[in-house]
């Protein structure tokens, strides 16, 4: 498999457990292992400190072994965003999977139903339609699972992020009362999760789009109760409004992923003073592969780190900003008076977004000691990188 | 491995060869076949016509077969942006490689100097300063490669993108002086790449800006004859240039490669009358997974494909609007008076940036007989994915 001998190089190659961070080829996605053991016990102590059940977006790291790491400290499990994910995250071990999105095609739901059938996880899964409930009761069935409430249903309504979710109020009670029509299927409760507020900068635009959001789940709480039926639990929120979701009283479980590395756009939102302070703890490390007159080139460009948030912030050396040098380079210049770093010096990257960056690399090398003078402590795997279907 | 257990699921899952384009698991990568060959044979035929040599640029498909299928049809090799994509397209059999791009990290040009040294493939390599021929001749000497022109080196000149390429003129004849000194070393010619010009959109702009690169080159040109140095070969072009380059009457080789899929951020240049009118051959096919009152949205986000050139096309149904819903979405509304698209319904996109696209797929699905009927011919690696070292 060229695979395995594209990892057996890149095994080789990029980096050598014992080794010092000196030695990590370029560019390559770097963890500060102690900062992220920080963010892991930050967020730990925060979900305990209001009761609420934490489950980690792992759409973010795609990882079994940070997947677990979280469930060590706290976690009820992982979320994620596509079938495949889930079934590669199942399959390196992860034990309690909710794809917290809607999942429509047939072949897919067939997929997830086999592996339902197969007992190895529990898997729980989002819908938005009717539609969706009938296919997925029909995958079920037609995979031979008929145990009663075999597989957990969260409805998702729309708080205002306008992508996928039903109506608040009257449509979800016709949702909820088609997943009650099939025993195969339990009522687990609301998904509602704003993303589009994660990333408002102000903290008054965030907490009014929570507000606004809360009064949506509680207006369909009521919907629901009025209608009989009860809402076991309201699962949602982000790394950029935790803190506010929190403190409605309305979620009961946190979906938050980029707080165990924190990126460069979450770290320009406007503090949260409520949230916990997440350190930056995913890197890319670079270094400087071409030196002209007023700019130097390192060798990260878009290949190595995602940019629909924008550029990655240069962490170290100070003073430097980076420009885009398209797919394979990046362009650096000085914004004070400090020198251009010098043909082969090591650039620190912090990404602008760190899901889709992570989603480029195949490992990531954890250090721990420190990225100027660290070791390198493991290398982990990206188990669901590339898993779209 | 888990790449292995993903690769069989994947191949299990997304598409299975001979059978119909909706069987096809979305998101997908998916490649008109018929496209493709029509783009081949224009390339082939333009090289030809005008007496240049083509070696295609392999950075966007990142895909050994597909480098052998344009050098048979040629292409006299093709060109890289990394060490690694050299050693994994060499590995997967493509013998003659040129890494268009300078390479500065010791440990990179070891494993590159060792692959010299093998014998299996012919390297060539791009350099804009005296480190990095010193660092190229030692990792060779280190290597026990020491063999009378053993690699042959292009000296890159900045003809106006900016970025890599020492300035044109006396300081390339310094360099090339430089490349003398080392008996193991064959000065081959000079890098000429207008990168920035390939997305200007007006034909006018793009013939600009080749005026100037070429102007830059034939000076350098005469002061390396000056100075007793003849260039074998100017090499450089791209898909959005390469008819300015063709009739310039300096450039020998072209580099293009966005030409075997185009793009649609290509699509949105002026054509070139004189240059061939190359097809869309590359799509995401794509579903709608949820259905809302004025949207709807599919299952392909800026996972599935790179946005770093705008947002994709939509290729049919016809009429819709891709904007982006994020890793994992794509949010679609009706710019005519056309309906939405059912639940469940195909989406095929045009991608707006062709190369980083591939970048984020394991595989590409090769279909013959068109996207509304046809068959799974093969199914592509994408041999070269994720190696940025």
């Amino acid at each position: 498999m060229h695979e395995t001998s594209t990892t057996r190089r890149w095994h080789r190659a990029q980096a050598g457990i014992g080794h010092g961070v000196e030695t990590i080829d370029t560019p390559s996605l770097v963890i500060d292992l102690d900062a992220m053991d920080r963010n892991l016990a930050r967020m730990a102590a925060f979900a305990h400190a209001h009761g609420l059940r934490l489950r980690p977006h792992a759409k973010m790291h795609k990882s079994a072994e940070l997947a677990q790491l979280q469930i060590r400290h706290g976690a009820v499990g992982v979320c994620v965003q596509k079938t495949d994910e889930a079934l590669a995250l199942t399959e390196a071990g992860v034990r309690d999977v909710y794809i917290s999105n809607e999942v429509i095609a047939p072949s897919k739901l067939l997929r997830l139903a086999q592996a339902v059938r197969a007992q190895n996880a529990k898997f729980s899964i989002a819908v938005d339609s009717l539609a969706g409930v009938e296919r997925l009761a029909q995958a079920l069935n037609a995979a031979d699972v008929s145990a009663p409430a075999a597989m957990d249903v969260f409805v998702e309504i729309d708080v205002g992020h306008g992508r996928c979710g039903i109506a608040p109020g009257a449509a979800a009670v016709t949702l909820v009362r088609a997943v009650f029509e099939h025993t195969v299927l339990r009522f687990a409760g609301l998904q509602a999760y704003q993303g589009a507020a994660q990333h408002h900068r102000t903290g008054a635009e965030r907490a009014a789009a929570i507000a606004r959001a809360t009064l949506a789940v509680q207006g369909t709480r009521q919907a629901l109760e009025a209608a009989g039926f009860k809402v076991p639990l309201v699962t949602g929120a982000g790394t950029g409004t935790m803190a506010l979701e929190a403190a409605s009283g309305v979620w009961g479980e946190l979906q938050a992923g980029s707080y165990l590395f924190m990126d460069a756009d979450y770290a320009a939102n406007e503090a949260d003073p409520l949230a916990p302070a997440f350190e930056h703890a995913l890197f890319v490390k670079s270094q400087v592969m071409s030196r002209q007159t007023g700019h130097a080139v390192c060798d990260a460009g878009h290949k190595s780190h995602a940019i629909d948030s924008g550029m990655p912030a240069v962490w170290f050396p100070q003073g430097l900003t980076y420009s885009s040098g398209g797919d394979e380079h990046g362009v650096l210049r000085v914004d004070g008076p400090g020198p251009l770093p010098d043909l082969g010096e090591t650039v620190w990257l912090v990404p602008g977004h760190c899901d889709p960056t992570v989603n480029l690399h195949d490992f990531m090398v954890g250090v721990r000691g420190g990225l100027a003078a660290g070791v390198v402590e493991r290398v982990i795997r990206v188990d669901a990188r590339g898993c779209l279907g």
